[in-house]
């Protein structure tokens, strides 16, 4: 059954994670990599086939090529990075996910909109400069990568930096004092259910290499380099599942196309009265479930195999062949 | 054999681990559960039955009806934070560990006689803020969670503080430079062994989200959040073993009952010259072992499958039983 | 096959993962251990055999043992450590990896050219205190575990300091702010393969405690207590693999007897640029693949098995000996 299609995505981010669960689950495998990176990505024997690009921006012209070979591509973060929201939507290989919800997901008005309905706490959003009242964080629209970010300590640090700010397109968030947990989902839209997948604490430079140099006073930055595996205090996990389950709940009745499914994830700053404040929902696979390319915590309560999101996914599209609901999984 | 009892516990702490391990080993199990945790727990197929409480507290309310049902209790941190030392004492139902540990575990002044005892290296205590000569970090007593603590640079700082300090019940601590450790253990009575099961570092709120803000002098908190799963340098783990050994002679001669045995923890910090101070004994199994539950770098050394250290207990009560030696092991 | 050769190391370091791994690939395995860490070890049933030594530097005396029980030794961080540069070369007993790679690893200058040669970008190195103009770390050479080393912020600081500094023997590198990533591979000298095995970050003291007290202006120190699991950021890694390739493609070169092979690690810290700079490399395995006794999530993608970099040392010895060429891999 798995044989009629072959799942396919771009060499980057979490691909190693996806295809590496695809041919757990019996699928044939296909890597779009550019150049540079087709000998690193040769080395796995689980990748099938690779097809070369010299940019990711080029995938509309092979995309007749994926089709012809009965690829369904699995979308990541370098999906919505390199080809924009409109290049995804426009997409005609079958896909795993509504598209429906890239429209909500990628306005902050929107997502705001969104996660509010479904009462998730977040922090408070300024319109102006001019109204802040505490410390913020500021946000560069369409920042990959948590490149683009900077914390103001209030109105005034604020109003100087945002002068020198690259980006006139930006959001002014409350900053949370916490600690930053990712929690990473999964909804299967065939069996209702939403799991709690694995947690990480992303790695970002320079950010947590600042701790190490004392007094030198020098600017925070928040690349993401990589990811810290972790678990949650059990006292928090039955409100982070629930919080997982009314986006899900939400999503269903303001988007179309039956709302969100698939691996998701919660970007939250957990503060020291334990309140769970939700920064971003990520509407696809994040490069945290990385560490847990092997099972997580979490997965392994529920799961007898090794079972990463990446693998989670293929088992999802198996079972829509499987039951002839392939529609409701690919858009 | 196993089906003789079910496994039981609270659903809060380290209860999935618990219970997942339990049914690994062959046992039915049993969570008692809060009202609107209920539906979070029942997604795990490893649980196979629920009561129902509306709060922890209530449990001597259903204890006769584990007791009919043949449960036997995995006691968690949150018994001693809910029943208190008292209501743990009073249980009537089969209960996994030595209660005569409880009274030295939950009093500062014995705990420091237990671990001094068995030439545990731990932070000088002062009887009173006037004697306090270097950084010291404030407790209060049955602090729970890492939440109500502070620390103070010195004698002023500290007197300072201490007025506004809310619990007039605490303890003043030497404070160590260094990382914080936790040292998972388990003492095996049956066959005489004291295993490392696996280490971590606590995550907590705000602390861990200080270095990430700088020159902002925010108060810490010590809330936990989660745990990141280390390992320890390898020329340390002798040590660190044979302290856990020393806890558990120790505890044979000072405390009835055959003294500490099941899981315990030792949380230690580690200075720049690699010695080992204990801050404090957790005499059960700890939330640090969550990042476990599919088996740890050093439980992988020991065992051909997946072995935290909730189903390290559910073992021994299973070689408890096959040897009829049940009461060697529940209280 | 395997029986041929009994697998050996020095109990410390990484000695359970080597001899775990050694046991799992089928070898009769040998530990050389400190007599205070004897009952320790004892307790891992894979390891067959005890020699006991009073210290590591006497090995010389129980070499001639080691040779009549057709050892093979697998050497790691407390081989140099204790032996030194030299006591390693002299060694008559087999010995895993190519001993001409010791004097380009030993020598920062050599270490460089080799990096240098291999495109690999490092720090700034200053000659002369004199000459610096930005933030320094200074390190003793022959610095073991991370003790012995201190940051300065600038010309004026660094001349303060570097007149208590014990080690006359030092070298001046330019700090690079970022964050640290240790990058764990393995070279197949069999099969010509150089795989990404695991990463980690180092867990030090006092510096990874210093973000837990504010404003107490101590003095950081780096002495290695733990590791961290991570992964890195996928985008990073074809061009962190390619860096790999090119240090072994250039070791062939520079370095007599088919150059490095086997487990070695890049310390590198990556920017808020994604810019990664090479601190150093250890030829051989690392602590930090500790945390990945049972598998890493790159090991998972390549291999069915949980493959520790110890038990890939095991592997390529067992090939080695299967095509009759164990004069490829010991020295």
């Amino acid at each position: 059954v798995e044989q009629k299609y072959k799942i396919a995505t771009f060499g980057s981010h979490t691909a190693l994670q996806i295809l590496k669960g695809a041919k757990d689950e019996g699928f044939p495998t296909l890597l779009v990599s550019l150049k540079e990176r087709k000998s690193f990505y040769r080395t796995y024997p689980f990748i099938d086939e690779i097809i070369e690009v010299s940019s990711f921006s080029q995938f509309p012209e092979i995309e007749e090529q994926l089709i012809e070979k009965n690829a369904v591509i699995i979308p990541h973060g370098s999906f919505v990075a390199y080809l924009g929201l409109e290049g995804n939507k426009k997409l005609k290989v079958p896909y795993f996910g509504n598209k429906d919800v890239l429209d909500w997901e990628g306005n902050r008005e929107k997502q705001r909109e969104w996660l509010e309905n479904a009462k998730i706490t977040m922090p408070k959003k300024f319109d102006s400069p001019d109204k802040v009242d505490r410390p913020v964080l500021v946000k560069s629209h369409g920042a990959k990568g948590g490149y683009g970010y900077f914390l103001a300590k209030g109105k005034k640090e604020l109003k100087e930096r945002i002068k020198s700010f690259p980006d006139k397109n930006y959001t002014i968030q409350e900053y949370i004092v916490g600690v930053p947990v990712f929690v990473h989902y999964f909804h299967s839209p065939l069996t209702g259910e939403t799991e709690i997948m694995s947690a990480d604490r992303r790695y970002e430079s320079n950010v947590d290499g600042l701790g190490r140099v004392p007094n030198w006073e020098l600017e925070p930055s928040y690349t993401v380099i990589g990811n810290f595996p972790i678990t949650i205090r059990e006292s928090l996990l039955p409100e982070v599942w629930d919080m997982g389950k009314r986006v899900i709940e939400t999503s269903k009745e303001l988007i179309g196309g039956g709302g969100l499914f698939g691996p998701f994830c919660l970007e939250t700053v957990v503060t020291n009265e334990q309140k769970i404040y939700t920064i971003e929902i990520s509407a696809r696979i994040v490069a945290g479930t990385n560490p847990f390319i092997g099972g997580s915590p979490y997965s392994d309560l529920k799961y007898n195999e090794q079972m990463s999101t990446g693998r989670r996914v293929a088992k999802e599209i198996k079972l829509a062949i499987k039951e002839g609901k392939e529609g409701e999984v690919l858009g």
